[in-house]
């Protein structure tokens, strides 16, 4: 169940008999033909699936990540990468005071990578914190099934391409990835390298697949829960 | 409509004909019997209202806010100022590159009152920007409202108890308003104060008072958007 | 008496016996035809006058506060938001790490009030420390006075116009207040909005009733500073 | 004339026919028997007197400076250095939106030299901005006297003994130097070293020399003041 | 060559026909039995041998990256990741303003890959401003040579063992990889799990072959420098 | 010995008998004819002297500092100074935490005095840390020798002009020092001020007095890292 459903007498209540948390870090930005907001609402559709599972508790999402790349696609709205440390450092600080001293953190954009940084030199500075991290689209898991179905996975293809993203139709057939002049793009060049914005490959497949998707990422992260 | 319902192509269509953008900003905090996420809720649910009615542009909302003094409060995750501050700033100015011009600030929570500062900071570097800012619970409407029912508005009454974050059920009748020994309350003192976390007065009134503050605000909400 | 009386070896034997501090915030910010440290001389007279009575130790003033939306007023010296918080916990570190237990904030400026954030965050940080917030024209005592006299109090008109405030000749008779645009104005737009700096009303009103609010302010002030 | 003497108009008036600003910047500190301002109000005396004879603004003083090794000496308020120059940064940038353009900050602390680097960061980001820093008690010509009558200028000693900076009865004669085994002294250890915080030397010498001390201050001024 | 080999005529004669510039950002860290500046050394080595062929010019090495689940493994020396970006940032603006508009960033180090968000926000920043990132260990001809000689590269393992890395004996064949508990280590485990500080694999692998990984590391970064 | 020369094995023995460790910062910036990095090879070169004689541990040195008034001079590469206290802080915590209690700063650059003020503050907070610090070309023995060979120290002449710092030809004879209009120059004024870079007087001297000079600043640091 999510913190928005409870008040706080519930929550102290979940804290006598377990102390996660789930914490959704994603991004608002361009996703091609995609919902602006995938990188939250695909975390938090696999929180919520787990949560129906097990129980577990689920913060608020964190709605913004580093995007800067990104930022010549309009709704794209981006934090520098030291304010997203702040805020993730602020929430597990007010967190771990109360209790929760073992946090997944379920990110949904690559560019928040960086954050990892910041999770290990807290956690050096709260003598209880165990932090998991899990990038659902980076998991053996889900590299193993596109391999299997022969499709790359990529940014805004088909990987992320779930009933609940798509907002408008896609296009059919797929996508030649386009030549990326460097690593580092500013965000007007990489809106000429993107154009619509996707990475390329095939921009949609079948329900079935993404349903194995899915569930492989539910089943990495049941494991992760365990903190072993 | 908000953000996360378009992809990017939308919103780059949006901008031909419109350059406001409402921006929520919340806070996740006790609200004694009421939703955690109360202060987003109330907020969202105005602009998606707003939105409705003139198709104006909503952003993800900040899930997040000041609430240093309720950290004792379980299900309470805080922001520092500063870093509400930073975040505010940088979505800002992501949608200013972006073409967004005129922006509602909507705040849900009376702790965020320092961003007024950041927003007037900004106002000065960014030479187009036009910020307004709607705190619901402290507008003229709705006092007016309070007195003509002898009903003393206040965190977590029966001000913030619409239908939608009402979570579980509440107390019957009315809590006699904790003597505060102070403004600035540590959070250890500030749970001592007020107990089950509402700030006193009637926990409830009916649904119909709750619509006459909710359309009261809706109307304030739609004349700030003139932006004139 | 100020600390700038006093040596060390003074504040030493004061500490011995009281835990107390007076710490007074204010501003360098146009005041239409006042001074430009209003913002500072008033509370600083209300702290000599208390300490006159009862003893308490004033410390050096925060000539500065946060002040972005005058700064086309020359003579307006702002501090962004962030700084001035800064400034206020190093003053409350050093002097909580010598014995200051209690500490009142004397604020002289409405756009300093994001500092009680920051001063919350402290008192969960420091675990003895107790902070008392004055604003002495938000005060009841002082809106009571204003309502029996029926004046309407604001920015840098009467309420504001103390003997030690006036630098120059005051208009006769008042000001109608301007049409305020919006909560967040820019520099250049508050200029255009506030003319001479005044927010409207009379510009002066007779020293008794100028005594009465300052002795309301004073009694106030005795109250907090018993920290109960 | 001091900011505080007068309104915005008078300030707009001056800045007419100059853009020059005197912004003393001193420190809370303990100076043996000396007041804890003295930091603040030697500097501040010379600004008064160089404004009384060629009519130049002078801002009010920042009270704060950084002091961290004296933090052990009760009534040392002291600001972390990185709040200190970000205070600094706040207040030219303010005075250079306005047309000061020729600004000559007054230090009255040697803590405080870490400043420079600020304010040439500063000077190379703001085109016409021109800035002197003048540390009265390492001139030359205070040196050149101190040589002339044999004393050795040091902190908390004679050379701070101005009439308007002695709050108590001074020691007779004088205090042999402490050893000081580091140029990094912790608050702890500084205290076990420095004992009465006077760093050695005669406590007091005759109101001539303190006269011709100050004199020499004012020259120097009045020629850094030239800007050439 | 070396920015230390040079005075700034030289470099002001090499901007008149090259505006390129190498920033080799490392670590000072465990690597098991190799040096504690391992991941300087390698791409300050392939910097070295890059500049002898095509006279490309190296700036000095920044020492330290961000290695904070190391800090138990004594001789590590860590800077958070915000320092480190802050270091990185002031280095290319001073670089920037001075004429290197195309710079390659060389980096020796895992941790460090958060760099690479402040690294698009400043190339948003500075128009002309291109920037390539390299990761030798992670380059895909690296890759390649591994999977050719079925050796798996890893921290601390033969990857890193150069003649020049190389400070003491290594142990004889090769160590099993450690059951990592999660992606966010604090320290005091991560010490817990590494142990000797590899991460596994063989200790040692050919001359030969770790000059086949240096050449193809060489070319890819040749490749690079055409910033094309 | 080099921390390069090292594993952490090595260190943890080191840390068995010795908690000292010297840490050099210096600066990438102009020095007229000399080497752009001569203020990290001067302190490096008196540390490995130094641990070559008594086999204390040199950490890598810092390779930049505070120059921003050198920033017109190509292939200075400058920190603010807020970033320089920040990394200092990382390095030194980092240290701290592994058992290293004694720690001297060996400076090499004018423009980091700043730094000081920080490290007070870290002696403040980590309970037994000893800083040292010292700046050899400000020492005492150093001008004494500059005294009796009638020779003015100063930036980027003969003071600086070592066997190692040497990069090119060096001009005969000696430089008259130009007139400095102020203390803070913006980098612009001060390539017009001081031209070919040096601060005047001649551009070398003898081997043998450079000796005197090194050996001078090598007594002091053996003297220094007593810690007594």
């Amino acid at each position: 169940m999510r913190i928005e459903e409870l008040n706080w007498m519930d929550v102290e209540e979940y804290l006598k008999h377990d102390d996660r948390l789930i914490l959704v870090v994603g991004a608002c930005e361009q996703h091609g033909y995609l919902s602006l907001l995938s990188d939250v609402k695909i975390p938090l559709a696999l929180a919520d699936a787990v949560s129906k599972q097990i129980g577990i508790l689920v913060a608020p999402p964190i709605n913004f990540g580093s995007s800067p790349y990104f930022l010549t696609y309009p709704g794209t709205l981006s934090l520098r990468l030291s304010t997203l440390m702040d805020a993730v450092e602020d929430i597990i600080r007010s967190a771990y005071g109360q209790g929760f001293k073992r946090i997944l953190v379920l990110n949904g954009h690559g560019g928040n990578s960086g954050l990892k940084a910041r999770l290990v030199e807290l956690s050096n500075l709260l003598p209880e914190l165990k932090v998991q991290w899990y990038a659902w689209w980076m998991a053996h898991s889900v590299e193993t099934i596109a391999i299997q179905h022969e499709i790359k996975p990529s940014h805004a293809n088909w990987l992320e391409a779930f009933p609940f993203t798509i907002v408008s139709d896609l296009p059919v057939g797929q996508k030649t990835p386009p030549q990326v002049p460097s690593e580092i793009l500013d965000a007007k060049t990489a809106r000429e390298v993107y154009g619509d914005g996707s990475f390329g490959g095939k921009y949609q497949v079948s329900d079935t697949i993404m349903q194995e998707v899915f569930d492989a990422s539910l089943q990495d992260i049941l494991q992760l829960l365990k903190f072993d």
